[in-house]
């Protein structure tokens, strides 16, 4: 009688021999090197063909769902949703899907907006966002969704500094620093009652519902705890280049830029206690992981080999340079998700790397706002404010010649507040933020603005989807204005007709750090010495603490585009005699600065007091805390003198400096201001606006209000400025 | 023994009262009444319920493709192509599928492409698009798709104004006029060996692989050969008001927007002689047809019931108001095509209509070039020059500095031309277009130049997809635009970062109709007189048939934005020596307009000839065979001097016109040229094409070429214009 051991001992040889085969089968052909977001050290030398090592299980990789139910047959039109093989149900419709994304610091937070985007549009189902975030990326996302009101779409956040004493005694060669390893620490992290969730990369682009990869949880035996797609680099084999020694894993190992967790199975199998057990083996003998979390899953995964569910390929194309996964896509006959591991991103080489470039860039540049769409027949909470804003449209009149006016008033735009890297500056007690507003069409203004303010500036930009990738383009390529971590761009995406000029406005002003701020135009230069001049009066005048003053800067403007700016007040009167500057708007406007008494400035050594009169529109700095500009203002007129009006009410003393100024540049007409001229309904409706301005003042100042009601049924010369 | 008759009877009452029974389950509702594109007729009095009629297949209205395989059970999820029921096999991989679209004028010919956008958005399979088009239209689509260059389309054109006689004799009331009936014509207008065809009205969205949609002609009988989606509407039940008489119809009737065609069983059972029967025996009776092809197809069928195959509602979601449309929608839990069918298009009222119009504005707006992508694994004929295209972009070398520019030189924009609608101007022997090109930043320009040139204009605009929305907009929305059907629009697609002026140029030069053209630039406005006198100094001098001569208009610019234009030379003079005005350039280039001698210009009666010199940049008007610009030439420098050098080497004499003028108007810097000023590398690969363009003179004149080195090899001053 045979020992007992001898059959399975068989067995596992011919197994083992099959799985060589397959291998060579597979991976015959000449591979490359190349590992997950390995810096520049991609391409590094010493590439050989992969080892032929057996690995979990052969037949799955170049498969689609369907070769999970072991199908021998299953060819690559299996991995097609709309075949009918094996492919597993989706989830019963308006199930809520979970997402888990970790998240730090400005350029990763426009790569999760990027992915979230491409999630979206093609979901059907309630989503569930969990957001690790640093301080940053969450000021960021959180500002995002409150505007972005998708209907559906829940999102939660999670501090990860809060995390970081869980992963920060592992040491770790990886970019993406600590935060690459919270992914372990996410069972711990996320709700106790979540069964269930898909940990995502920020480099991820989904081309396809992720409700189908949701579904793939159905595939789990009772066991599996971590779905994952194998590995698409031969890192994990080794012998990369000399003395080139990865972490454990299984063969190829697998890639943790998509993963299926069932956290409570692995609550229950003490994951916490397990990860950390292997990784501190693990770092007896080597220095440190070098791709952070998928190095310590991999080795839980050597070890545990039960706990893995191998995914379908096409649900994790690595698009490294050499990479394995043209063996994938190229047999699929649909794409589901594309992971831009490489380091080198959208360079990456790849003969079919245009096509998903496209995909990429088609939601980079896709117009968020579309994304607010609610879903079929799937009971949803309406996202906060959204029901009061949909009564508030609901209730307007179509046939009312001033629709677009109150349509633009009701908007809500999404806001991307710090869209570039960005340095808080230092807090000093009289420092000073220059805010404005812009839109495409001013860029141009921007080199010039920071070598005229050498200060932080909080600045709004009105851009679409696709030209806010326009203007970081721009930016990066601009030496002065990469330079400046001071400048802080917030991006404020157009949908409407009319040109939101004071919602622009208050959301710069709202992300002003310094206790003051110089409410400019973006088409103005100040005096190069201008903001180190208003530190000092600020200090002064004790404006704020002993003074609610409103110091005013003076304005001038130039006709001509080039012309040598004045370096002191010597040379611009200079100018003004010699006819080569005027007072601003001198010839269309002279009223909206004339309270300045530029007669009086000319001679002035010290700050002087002016009164409000109908009309005045100065430049001014003022606290922080002063009031916003009223939003019903949009398009063009009225909007900064309404705020003056405002200033006015609530007893601000308008202080004019004698050594102040600043220059207004000429520039095309926008759009909105040809439109203006052009249209009477445009002046009828405008007049309507500062009649209920008016009203509102009444109810806020009472009798005081009396006093602007004049200027406020002036009727409107298509002449003057804003 | 029972007569055999009667189990027969009792099965037909029994289908019947089930018929009645689900009828009334389904349309119990209150209903409106609505049909499909009628004008502004829409929402007419006297609606009522539906009456409850049989119809072909009561139970396939409301239900996936699982229903037409007569499950019992199938719930609405049988839609959703995930699900896997009996949904059908999706077509094999590669399988090229076969579309016809009747489309006519400059309106539907933008339809057509944004539905195309939607449908290759989706597509995974090769597509041969049958267009029958008018002569407009196929001038539009003709270009566009020979510039778009996307793999795996190939697009055939058939002559529209042919087929009309086949169809010219049946009055019609639809909108759609004659172009409304061709759908019926399509069997033997279509290449006898195409067996099958979708065919599609310009008014639809996809929101889903049209693959699945040519997976049902798997479901056809042996016998059908029309398949469509009955109409989700109670026009066909009649009684919508008083003597409303519709043709006949089989129940509600079916919905002609979206039809899957089997062309070879329609020929084999003469199709040809049905559908004229049927067309002239109803016209004895009813004046016309209400709703075009859809009426005749509905009374054939009616006639014929054998031969329509029912399909699932979703793949026509006509979106009429008070359409029936959402019973099918709101139990899918997946949508796949979109039919504005209502006169309102995307204002009808529906509750998702904000979900569906994103849907069409996704595509209205989206990035064509992103469309530019192959197939996966399919091997297809790339488009006709992209692999030249290829193989050029891949020898260039990403390393070289001027790496951008020959990019931008060899890239290939996608063109619209005649963007909107276009009057060409009656053919006159001494006719003049204005040609220019234009950026959304230049939008302000058009209406003055309206106002100062009276006559033809072909203008090229530089934008993306979704600034041809905006720019659609201000044309409709500006009087003075709109009134103008002599100026021609032609969309050139943005890619790549730099502006490729002459590009632009040549597309505006290559549209005009007219013998001559006036080569102008955006910011410039001609004198009022301009048209009428070039027209007379044409004939005079007799260009072009007796003289060789590009006519020269002397140009000068304010730098005033408001400032009153010179109806006549006289104040023009009054002006130059008030110093209000100034000749073109006087400040930084005198040189681009030196030669053109203004000091003679001022007392000069008759014109007079004027010798080349370096540098030399004059507008000129020339016959329209005048030499293309080069369109080495991108983002900014040298493109028009090149042109006048080009001119002089072909021997054109240059003659000033003593009463012509045209002056410039201030603007801010383009992008472009701020960073040229910003970037010597800029500045050196300007050099290099200058070289490059000297080459190719020297190769092309020989020795006469020698005569331009000097100007070519003078460094580039950043002061200077283009």
């Amino acid at each position: 009688m045979l020992p007992r051991g001898r059959p399975r001992a068989l067995g596992a040889a011919a197994l083992l021999l099959l799985l060589l085969l397959l291998g060579f089968l597979l991976f015959g052909g000449d591979l490359g090197c190349e590992r997950r977001e390995l810096g520049g050290r991609a391409g590094a030398p010493g590439c050989f063909p992969s080892q032929l090592m057996p690995r979990v299980s052969p037949d799955w990789r170049l498969r689609g769902a369907a070769a999970l139910d072991g199908d021998p047959l299953a060819g690559p039109r299996d991995s097609n949703p709309s075949d009918c093989g094996p492919q597993p149900l989706p989830p019963p419709k308006c199930e809520l899907l979970h997402v888990a994304i970790v998240c730090a610091g400005h350029n990763s937070s426009r790569d999760v907006i990027t992915l979230v985007k491409s999630m979206l549009f093609y979901r059907k189902n309630p989503l569930h966002l969990h957001l690790v975030t640093d301080a940053v990326a969450r000021n960021i996302l959180e500002t995002l969704f409150h505007t972005w009101m998708v209907p559906a779409v829940r999102v939660s956040f999670y501090d990860a500094d809060e995390l970081k004493p869980q992963v920060s005694w592992i040491p770790n060669k990886h970019y993406s620093g600590l935060y690459g390893l919270m992914k372990l620490v996410l069972p711990g992290t996320l709700p106790a009652e979540l069964a269930r969730v898909i940990v995502l990369d920020t480099d991820i682009t989904f081309a396809s519902d992720i409700a189908e990869l949701w579904a793939l949880f159905a595939h789990f035996s009772d066991t599996q705890a971590i779905g994952l797609v194998e590995n698409q680099s031969d890192w994990y084999l080794g012998n990369l280049w000399k003395n080139h020694r990865p972490w454990p894993a299984l063969g190829r190992g697998f890639n943790t830029g998509v993963i299926l967790l069932r956290l409570d199975r692995l609550r229950q199998a003490g994951w916490e206690q397990m990860w950390r057990l292997t990784a501190r083996r693990e770092l007896l003998t080597l220095p440190a992981t070098s791709l952070a979390d998928q190095d310590i899953f991999n080795a839980v995964i050597k070890e545990h080999p039960g706990l893995v569910r191998p995914l379908p390929c096409v649900w994790n194309v690595q698009l490294s340079d050499h990479t394995l996964a043209e063996r994938c896509y190229s047999e699929a006959s649909d794409l589901k998700v594309i992971h831009w591991n490489s380091p080198k991103k959208l360079r990456v080489k790849n003969k079919h790397v245009k096509l998903f470039r496209n995909f990429y860039l088609t939601f980079l540049e896709y117009d968020g706002n579309l994304l607010r769409r609610g879903l079929f027949g799937c009971p949803s909470q309406p996202p906060s404010g959204a029901e009061q804003l949909q009564q508030a449209l609901a209730q307007l009149d179509e046939e009312d010649p001033c629709f677009e006016f109150r349509q633009q008033q009701l908007t809500v735009h999404r806001v991307h507040v710090t869209f570039l890297p960005h340095e808080p500056p230092p807090s000093q007690p009289h420092d000073v933020t220059l805010v404005a507003q812009l839109s495409m069409d001013r860029l141009q203004m921007l080199e010039a603005l920071c070598r005229h303010w050498p200060g932080p500036m909080s600045l709004a930009l009105y851009l679409t989807d696709a030209e806010a990738q326009q203007f970081l383009r721009f930016v990066e390529a601009s030496p002065v204005l990469a330079a400046r971590q001071d400048v802080a761009y917030h991006v404020v995406y157009r949908e409407g007709p009319l040109y939101p000029v004071n919602q622009l406005r208050n959301v710069a002003l709202a992300q002003a750090l310094t206790p003051y701020v110089f409410l400019s135009d973006i088409d103005f230069l100040p005096a190069y010495s201008l903001y180190d001049y208003l530190r000092a009066s600020i200090e002064q005048l004790g404006l704020g603490s002993r003074r609610k003053a409103a110091l005013v800067v003076p304005a001038f403007e130039t006709l001509h585009y080039r012309f040598s700016f004045p370096p002191s007040k010597v040379e611009l009167l200079a100018l003004l005699d010699a006819g080569a500057l005027y007072t601003f708007r001198y010839h269309e406007w002279p009223r909206g600065h004339a309270p300045t008494d530029y007669a009086r400035w000319r001679e002035a050594q010290a700050p002087y007091g002016v009164q409000w009169v109908a009309n005045y529109e100065p430049y001014v700095v003022v606290p922080r805390d002063c009031p916003r500009y009223d939003p019903r203002f949009v398009g063009f007129g009225w909007n900064k003198v309404a705020h003056i009006v405002e200033l006015d009410a609530q007893e601000y003393e308008f202080l004019v400096l004698p050594e102040a100024f600043t220059i207004h540049l000429p520039h095309t007409p926008s759009l909105d201001i040809s439109r203006f001229r052009s249209s009477p309904t445009y002046r009828g409706c405008l007049q309507a606006l500062k009649d209920e301005f008016h009203q509102d003042l009444s109810r806020r100042y009472g009798a005081a209000a009396l006093k602007y009601l004049p200027a406020l049924q002036q009727p409107w010369s298509p002449a003057r400025g804003s």
